[in-house]
């Protein structure tokens, strides 16, 4: 991991970068041949011998301006999770299972206590997908980065059986939209959130958040869905397609994987809508449909399965929700 | 390609853009599975399985603030090229090839033209090491970044048999300190430079540069070493050790690869010192320690090898320079 090379050395550093630092170990499974100090993170995978047509799959994101509502209210424990758990979803959409992380963490100039905590939330959150934090770059850069800017971005790869990709191609009309619901915002929408809660206090609860104040329910973690499709596929319930709505919500997520002539309706009322979200639309006044291209609405991840499959989901899952159908024709219609 | 998610869907813009995706299309090689729109890209590594042992390698790195100088000066051309080859650079260390590379390119306001730029530069810069763009994600955040700050970001991820992993394990006091040259700063020492030329005209031909310009001597593309590697591995050449010399000099990315109780002294003289590098401790009065720990001095990569391979390595590679010698003891001296 070069964080020396940005002049950081989290090795050498004294207390809670030290402490980062071990617990970025502890994310080590015995793959694992190099990690911290190399030029390169190394993961032997020899197990994948065993699989008839490994195919990788990978996915670069960051998690946006959320850093600046962390930055303001000193909250940067969450935002591991924020980037990880987004990048594991983005992932489970094509049937991959993750094998490692990579982070990148930059800012016009890094507090070591900043640092720390953004480290040990990216290794927390690995650890509890139980993949390695193979490797990561940080740097300081006070021309690019506004003062108080901070970037975090991750790379995470993950394998899957070529006969195992998940890739709609079996989607029908008629099949049934279970949806299972997010954490909050997630990582995308903080631009107009932000702009909505101008001025407002971040820190005092409110009743009409369940006495969670802003702050919180804005910083809630992203959620990860990996132990629900397991448990799926562990049943061998064929899952036909899968959504990770995030930036562009239903509107643009869902139809990424749905196959030409093939639309959706979401039926109103079907799922509870976070009440963040209520508070965002009502104190920004902002429009149904601009709600639902913005965020997820409480729609997290969205799996599509025939009617038969998705009654025996929804048993195995009991926080689920069908939400809706997929229509013959294009695009996704709320009713 | 999340283009898309940060709004920016370069599948549906027109002219430039347009070309940019259609040059990333080019990199696909017949592995590809899924590129550009998807939520992850895919590779098929099947072939793979013929290796006894294979480990995955990943590296994740910036350009930094070399950024800037192509902002001041428009030339964004280049920096495709630079973070794909530092990236490469870094996985051939550890004797892994490269499988495919990740961009992340985010900035307050991202022009296309600019975007247009970094993205061909990336594709032509996979396309001659012979490996697919696979996926990428731009971001624009106003309250992160600076106006005109734009942050380039790769991750690198490739393969190595086991067996054939470089971990300068059998290093020995007297090996040969093999350097291939820089092509100048590649990237990094980018703060000081821009310190010392603050003021100056960057695009006058100079001629202590040979008759280039400052522009053009700071921004020439970080080189890639595939090539002078790949000879000596087909030859059967035992390479012992390999440093990438990147941040912290020669004095701090040659002890990475050393065993404990091993150091290098380099020779004065042995190598020539790329021009810029002359100009810079001039114009700035920097120390020639200071020097060796900021910049790479023309020396781009480091082999260590027998006396007996370094003479046969010599032949096959003209352009080679012998630098100098493993020593008992710790630490690099440059003498």
């Amino acid at each position: 991991m070069n964080y020396r090379e940005a002049g950081v050395d989290i090795e050498r550093k004294a207390g809670a970068l030290k402490a980062a630092a071990s617990k970025i170990k502890e994310t080590y499974t015995p793959e694992v041949l190099r990690g911290l100090g190399a030029f390169g993170g190394m993961l032997e995978v020899a197990w994948l011998k065993a699989m008839a047509e490994p195919v990788l799959v990978a996915s670069t994101d960051g998690v946006g301006t959320k850093t600046l509502l962390a930055a303001q209210t000193g909250r940067y424990g969450g935002l591991g999770f924020d980037i990880v758990n987004h990048s594991v979803n983005d992932l489970l959409v094509q049937g991959a299972r993750p094998l490692f992380f990579m982070d990148y963490i930059a800012s016009a100039r890094l507090e070591a206590e900043v640092l720390a905590q953004i480290l040990a939330s990216l290794a927390e959150a690995c650890k509890a997908v139980g993949i390695p934090l193979l490797g990561g770059e940080t740097a300081e850069m006070p021309g690019v980065y506004q003062e108080g800017g901070l970037d975090l971005v991750g790379t995470i790869v993950g394998v899957v059986d070529k006969a195992q990709v998940v890739d709609g191609s079996r989607v029908q009309p008629g099949d049934v939209l279970l949806a299972l619901p997010s954490s909050g915002l997630h990582t995308n929408g903080y631009s107009l959130a932000r702009k909505v809660f101008a001025g407002w206090n971040l820190e005092e609860p409110r009743p009409e958040l369940g006495g969670q104040s802003l702050a919180e329910a804005l910083l809630e973690p992203h959620r990860c869905y990996l132990n629900e499709v397991e448990i799926l596929q562990r049943e061998g319930l064929e899952i036909r397609a899968m959504a990770h709505i995030t930036g562009g919500g239903v509107f643009e997520n869902l139809p990424r994987v749905l196959p030409e002539g093939l639309g959706a309706e979401i039926r109103r009322g079907s799922f509870p809508i976070p009440p963040i979200f209520e508070l965002i639309q009502r104190a920004g006044q902002v429009p149904e449909q601009e709600m639902y291209r913005v965020f997820n609405m409480g729609l997290g991840y969205i799996l599509v399965l025939s009617p038969d499959v998705a009654s025996k989901a929804r048993q195995r899952l009991p926080q689920s929700y069908p939400v809706g159908y997929i229509m013959e024709g294009s695009g996704i219609r709320v009713v």
